[in-house]
């Protein structure tokens, strides 16, 4: 299948069949995907956290409004970016680049000089925005690798990122979470959104070709 | 190739060789990828706007910061979102799946009313954010259909936002612009950056399982 028919194929899972559970390997490739994003200046401002525990399913699930997609997922995929940009991160993210590509020590310090001086002068607020935003191109990734592979997922913007963020206590990690993706097999026959046309704006509308 | 595979074989292109073009069919599907992309309440708050004019680009380069990759890629396409929620854009978009889905007349009413409840008490920049998450999903979407084309591409969030849309009289369609993605073929000798390893986060630290 081409990635437009896997675009197609995919939809919003409402329904899942809780027996059936997605496979490592096949968790690990979603995941990767997401890795292999392009992010701002190759900052990588985001990790996935993956939660598989029942238990812990169930104390996310009122968090997460009482979506039913939570509990019956396979396994339960957050995405959560760095809670601000500091010289530290910005300085361990570019001393590994230095060090993979074999550059010279120092070679890439005019850069990180300007990347520190642009987010070490915005607010707090705008720069997890921006991170925000970087995680949403990862987390696009990581829906197309699940629609490949034909494993169901849940785009989910809502729930309570405060009260989830202390359940998982993602301070110790710097991170705070954006988006959840509950991957799994669809429960088609009780799925009321499995039947449902894909609507989109139309072609005609959506690309506009301005010369 | 795999999904995973076409994205290890993508990265920023620098250098575009400006005398291969991207075929019509080529740049219809990386748009319909992003139109393909889920959005938060089905809303489709963006837009792609594609532009080849040579004379149109040069316009766009200093806008860009004289990125050669303007002006030398095959086609350069704009992600631009929604620049706010109106109770007009919500209507529009649910009257159109009523129609396509087949519901009865009023059947989404409450649901919208939800939805505008929801955006219309937001600030205007509250819902431009809002809207541009969803546009970073479609842009990676875009990205990844390039990859799978083997065509070459670069995303880009360094540009002067105010200015492009003034220039492209963008407020006529009620769009900001946000990402900008020049489409085409590597120069690969040129580049400097194609011989550059990718590197990310390690896998280990990136994925983090808690249970």
């Amino acid at each position: 299948m081409s990635f437009i028919d896997d675009l197609k194929w995919r939809y919003a899972t409402k329904k899942y069949d809780p027996s059936k559970k997605v496979s490592q390997e096949n968790v690990e490739k979603i995941v990767e995907a997401a890795r292999l994003a392009p992010t701002s200046s190759g900052l990588q401002q985001f990790r996935v956290i993956v939660i598989k525990n029942q238990d812990l399913k169930n104390k996310i699930l009122p968090i997460a409004y009482n979506q039913q997609a939570i509990t019956d997922c396979s396994h339960l995929l957050i995405f959560a970016a760095w809670d601000n940009y500091t010289e530290e991160r910005i300085d361990e993210v570019y001393t590994q680049i230095t060090k993979e590509r074999e550059l010279e020590a120092g070679f890439l310090t005019n850069y990180t000089d300007t990347l520190k001086k642009m987010f070490l002068n915005n607010t707090e607020e705008e720069n997890f925005i921006h991170a925000s935003y970087q995680t949403y191109i990862a987390f696009g990734f990581s829906i197309a690798q699940a629609a490949e592979l034909k494993v169901d997922c849940t785009p989910m913007e809502g729930f309570k990122p405060k009260e989830l963020d202390k359940l998982l206590d993602l301070e110790k990690y710097g991170l705070k979470s954006i988006l959840l993706l509950p991957i799994g097999y669809r429960d088609e026959e009780n799925d009321w959104n499995a039947k449902m046309k894909k609507v989109r704006n139309p072609k005609e509308k959506f690309m506009i070709e301005i010369n």
